[in-house]
């Protein structure tokens, strides 16, 4: 059993520069992106562990009980967790009746959850009893981190619950944030979490669920930056279907075959994520509108280069012409070839032409958000600064 | 007098690639296109020399004895000429009571004219008495080389005429080159007319009308490709007017605004150029599909990298889509800004396809040719290989 009721979130992320070129061992930076996973956890009485994910419509419950016999001999050793214990992977797939071949979201969170849930509870006494809901912003599978800022939310919630971090205090504020120290543990389980669901992944997802802000990554380093601003941005989803796979496998075979040309291209980008990292630290002290000039030629550059290394489409072509025909400045975000696209607003960018902008998007079938970059990674929340919306879902279950 | 009847043509040129990064000391390649400039000399009787240019509505005829005292006292060094005859070209400037500010097209091709007649006839016994009539295809002012095109002919009709070249025997055929040598004078000559007409020119447009086919032009030094294709294009004129000297300018302030950015698009731009001459020199013996593929994805990454830097234009935007929607790709070729773009077309590529590409590039007010590149330079034209078009333009006057 288990006392205590809580409610985390964190953010989403999305690549502002790099994308791609960080393949080939150049700068990207990654963003935090305010559209958020919330995770409520509250106790149950009944000797039950409860997992509801209303977005993929999955609600499973297990007997505690019949948990027991799957949990690892020991505790892991969180700071020395390379690979997945593959013993217990395998015995959670086998209880849960999944093969390998078993990769949809529903299945995959589950997974996550079971796998995070024994192993930070694997030297409990008992295992604690308790319904976790899950509500994400986040549209899965869009290459916005969703995957992350679940096992993130998964990771703090659990680790808060069993003592291994401390509850940040709320006190008067409305929400709050756990210590470096205890966000790197969090950092290490929500990683352990993307592997189960992604096998091999890059590890900056979780970093930008946790930390949020921005984050420099090169060559496998991941560094928050000390001081960035929050960027108001579109982010809109062509709902084109990509494989990342394929993508980054055509942007290798482009520089093999024209490898003087497509080199000085992967060698810009990276200027202009190192030239973009400056341009924010300044922002941070006081942003004018020329460094605002600075980020939307930044992107309107990178949006070339993209398209030259080939992973461009005609979506985002749409995307970018029609924000530009209200001065708004775009490039697409992530693997590319469809997928997600994002847009600068600047501080003072009419709400009027926002909505109209949403509009146009929305009539072409592509998903838009406004929303916010650089924003606060995984924070505990107080009831009271909890939107209705989240409210209101977290209530029907 | 004079006794010979000839008829000379030279070819227009375009930026295949390089244009602006040649100015950075990146390799660009100049391309003749068979947009030609067609000059007709015949003897007059009567001691006068008459210049008539219908395309600009231009005719002017003078009195022999009274261009006799402006002739300079000796002829100069063709092989030794750095810089133009300053006191010829003030002495014909006051002739013909043109100022410093006197920059249109007709006047400085008259300047042009009486610099190289004076100056190939200087130390003949006597002025020779004859008409020129000049007819281009290529419109004036629009980067296609006019200006050179015109020098070159006049250059190979007058120094044919005093003797100092041979003129090749037409025999069966309906056109004849000069040999090496005497190519490398008219060069000369017609060098000096572009600087009548340019100030500072580059050397590079009278090479290409020169020589044909197609140059190597790196910090300041012309090599023409040993092997190259003709290939089929459209040349489009969006007739947006530009400003060279503006947009180079522009191009050095975005190097010196963000180095680590356009350095890479330099050097990027240099290998496309590097690979584009490989291709060209490999399609010369055997083109096969691939190597089209190559040169479209060529220009493609080229258009991408000229709009980085600064000097793309909406109209050149349209331009590429309207082709691209036939599966024909194009890229702004010369200063950019507006003005021309190329298009390529595979040998097979259906003549109606082509028609209705033109058609709707016309419609959006921009002229648009079919043509070739890669084609030979200045020819001297038996009657029976001229088109009735230019005949009949001849044949007016």
């Amino acid at each position: 059993m288990c006392n205590t009721e809580l409610i985390v979130s964190a953010p989403g992320k999305a690549i502002l520069h790099g994308e791609h070129a960080v393949v080939h061992g150049k700068v990207a930076l990654a963003v935090s992106v305010n559209l958020r996973t919330y995770l409520r956890l509250q106790p149950n009485p009944d000797g039950t562990i409860r997992l509801q994910l209303p977005n993929v419509e999955a609600f499973a419950t297990w007997d505690v009980s019949s948990l027991q016999p799957l949990r690892p001999p020991c505790a892991a050793d969180p700071w020395n967790m390379d690979k997945l214990d593959s013993a217990l992977f395998q015995r959670l797939r086998d209880f849960a009746g999944f093969t390998e071949e078993t990769l949809d979201t529903h299945s995959m969170a589950v997974l996550a959850f079971l796998y995070i849930y024994l192993s930070i509870f694997a030297e409990s006494r008992e295992l604690p009893s308790f319904t976790v809901t899950v509500w994400s912003e986040l549209p899965p599978g869009a290459g916005l981190g969703s995957s992350a800022a679940f096992s993130v939310c998964l990771a703090a919630a659990m680790l808060s619950v069993q003592g291994s971090v401390s509850l940040p205090p709320l006190d008067t504020e409305s929400t709050a944030r756990w210590c470096k120290q205890d966000l790197e543990l969090i950092n290490m389980w929500a990683f352990q979490g993307e592997k189960v669901i992604h096998g091999t992944p890059s590890g900056v997802d979780n970093a930008v669920a946790t930390w949020g802000g921005i984050l420099r990554y090169r060559a496998g380093n991941i560094t928050p930056l000390s001081r960035v601003p929050m960027l108001r941005i579109l982010l809109t989803n062509t709902k084109v279907p990509r494989s990342t796979k394929l993508l980054v496998a055509g942007v290798r075979d482009k520089i093999k075959k024209f490898p003087s040309i497509m080199g000085p291209v992967l060698d810009s980008i990276d200027g202009i994520s190192i030239t973009c990292e400056q341009t924010l630290q300044e922002m941070a002290g006081h942003a004018t509108p020329e460094h605002y000039s600075v980020l939307e030629e930044l992107m309107d550059i990178n949006q070339h280069h993209l398209d030259v290394i080939g992973v461009g489409h005609t979506s985002v072509d749409h995307l970018c012409r029609i924000t530009l025909a209200q001065g708004l400045h775009s490039k697409l975000t992530g693997a590319g070839g469809g997928g997600c696209g994002i847009t600068l607003l600047r501080p003072g960018t009419d709400s009027l032409v926002v909505q109209s902008v949403i509009l146009e998007l929305k009539d072409c079938g592509y998903d838009c958000w406004e929303t916010s970059i650089g924003v606060p990674g995984v924070q505990l929340h107080s009831m009271s600064s909890m939107t209705a919306d989240v409210l209101s879902v977290f209530n029907s279950y």
